[in-house]
This record gives C-alpha cells, structure tokens and sequence, in this order.
C-alpha cells in the first residue's frame, strides 16, 4: 500500500566517466517501478530520426531566454552556443502524476538543482570505487589524446571531491549493486514520515494535527 | 561496496496487534543481512529452558536499578513487579561490530529511546492497513474478553497518533511488502551521505575537509 502518491525527483550524478547513463539504464530496467527519464530542452536542431518530447523538446533560442527570464528551469548551461536545460513545469507535471522523474546529470547541474530544490529532490552522487578505476574509464572511452583523457580526469577529480553535498553516495562497483541500492534508496524514501504522514491520517482517520516536537 | 561499516539501531515498533512480530520474523527471514535481535534485561526469573543471553539477560533487581542508575538503558519499563530494559551497552557494541540490531518495541519504550538517541537510531511506525483490520486483529488474537479487547483498542488508537513521531512509516498491508520496505530503509540508510562521506573521502583520497554549507 503506498501512502505517498507524489512522484520523486531523483537526481543521479557523478563524475566524467563514473557510467552514470549505465547505472541508469539498469535502474529503468529493473522491473516494477514508474521512473521516466527527464527530457531536457535545447536550442540546437534536431538531428535525423529526433523526435520533438522524446531526445529533447526542441525550442527557438528566443523561446529558451523567455524561459530563462521566467525561472521555468531547474539548471540549464550552455554548450557550443546551444542552450540545454531541464524544463521545471514538465517535471512537476510528471511528479503530480506519480511519476519518479530521473535527472542525470553532471555535478555542475545537479548543483544548480539543488540550489533551486534543497530537499525536494533526492540527490545521489554516483561515485567511482577507486580512483585508478575511474581513470582507466576515461581512458577506455574513446581515442581522445592523452591530453584530453587527462583533461577530463583533471574535471573528475575536481567533482568527486563535491560528494558530500548531495544526500547519498553510492558505489559503481558493480551496476547490478548500484541500481539496487538507488531502487532502495526510492522505495525508503517514499515511505518517510514527511511523505506519508497526511495520506497516513486520512487513512486511519485522525484529525488532530500533530507537530514534531 | 560498503562505504559504511557500522551498523544500524532499527526500532520497530506500532500500534498493539499491528504485527510487529510477525514483520520483524519475515524481516529476519530474508537472505543476505546481518540483523541481530536486541537482548533485552529483565529481573523475572528464568523460565525452564530459557538460556541467559539468548531470551534475556537475567539480572537481579540490585544489578538492574544500579545500571537505571548510570544510564545504561536504551529503555526500561516495569511490568507486574519485574523490570524490563534493553542494555545500551551491549546494543552499542554489536552496531561497533556491524551488526544491525532490530529492536521491536511498544510506542512508549520507541519513544524513550528517541529521547535519548534522536537521530542515532532509525525509527521506523508499522502501520495497520485500516482501522478495522487493527480491530479485527485484536480480537482474532486469543480468548479474552471483549473488555479487555476493548481496552487494547483504546490503548491502539492512543498509539496510532503517535506515529508522526517516527521517522517512516510502513503499513503492514501484507508482512512480505512491510519487510521488503524496511530491507530497502536499511540499505538506504546506509548510503546516506552523513554515514558515508568518511569512508569516501578514504577510498579516493580526498584531504580537504569539506563542510556542507
């Protein structure tokens, strides 16, 4: 029985090369839940086969700076002078729908949100389970230069040392371990006192209003 | 990979004839944890075949008000002339081991040791699916009268109120989905960052003392 009907925003973060898009993969195909991925909004165009509300929701760059002006964003940056950011409307809509929305994003963003949110989102920092791991990752992606591995890795280490604003640490040691360790981090948080106490109530009835002490 | 090696103080605990002790066996029944039952100390005589330090401690009443005495009780209560507690110190020492020690209480005793804990310790309302199936409960439960049913009733009904006090709430719909829901509270609480930063910061490295602004 569930006694908070109100979806969570879960925002998964981590350094370069942690495979945060991996961990969320696995988590989506976990079965029985009701996670949708945050589609995020841009002002580049959309590439062959891109549908407009699937990759992204694609918008005029006037249309975005509107947006901006009206705080309708829960973190937004610019790349290569295209703007991509998270649509805040779109999101709440999902939440009030019962949706879990998933946010992945880089540490800078999920800074931005957390900023925006405090504590109505939960904030879980994907972490590496060594740093040697983590640089052989960087390594294995592509056939950058070693001048580019190592610029990333530069960046890397700049955001794990940011872990401990967010709310949860958990280690990619395996991604099998990381999803369920996030799908756990999901259920338990839906049943804090916070989230169920007013469906709890109704449910048994009681009417006095009750206050933490 | 663990970030956290101590283990958690869980205080089950709801209403009379929730099924607190029927929740706390399935939890215990679920593979790969390592859950202990708190002991609790008590100055009844033992019955035949009970074992010192596996149903209780057996004390005498000297030992037991000498240890009320220096604070060395998570909770105590005196029952039909005999005194009840669990031992701080023993609880304190299997969690250094890392050990999870479920404690299943009434209300009153899970508040006394909120009281002394406050956030050293996951609080956790078992709660009836409805106010009738408490109802139910109770009377299915022996042979008594409907007095004495009655009486159970009230005391249940004072109980309920109390449980925006807790930290979650998990209704005991059926006992496979209540202990499935504390299973997934505990891991979770492992991954909180206040319980995992130190180890992190360990594992990567990382100097700098970083404080949460």
């Amino acid at each position: 029985m569930k006694l908070d009907n109100r979806g969570l925003l879960i925002v998964l973060s981590g350094p370069s090369g942690v495979g945060k898009g991996t961990v969320r993969s696995a988590l989506f195909d976990m079965p029985g839940h009701d996670l949708v991925y945050s589609v995020s909004m841009t002002t580049r165009a959309p590439r062959k086969g891109e549908v407009d509300g699937r990759e992204y929701y694609f918008v005029t760059r006037e249309e975005f700076e509107k947006r901006i002006q009206e705080n309708k964003f829960l973190e937004y940056a610019e790349f290569v002078n295209h703007y991509y950011g998270t649509p805040a409307d779109i999101v709440e809509k999902q939440l009030a729908e019962g949706k879990e929305v998933v946010l992945e994003i880089e540490v800078q963003g999920a800074l931005q949100v957390r900023k925006k949110l405090k504590d109505d989102a939960i904030f879980i920092f994907i972490a590496p389970p060594s740093i040697s791991a983590l640089y052989e990752r960087l390594k294995a992606r592509g056939t950058e230069s070693i001048e580019i591995v190592n610029a990333r890795y530069e960046k890397a280490m700049r955001e794990i040392k940011l872990a401990y604003l967010y709310d949860y640490i958990v280690v990619n040691d395996t991604v099998e371990n990381a999803a369920d360790k996030i799908m756990a981090i999901i259920r338990a948080e839906h049943a804090k006192t916070e989230r169920t106490i007013a469906e709890y109530n109704k449910l048994l009835g009681i009417t006095e209003m009750n206050k933490k002490g």
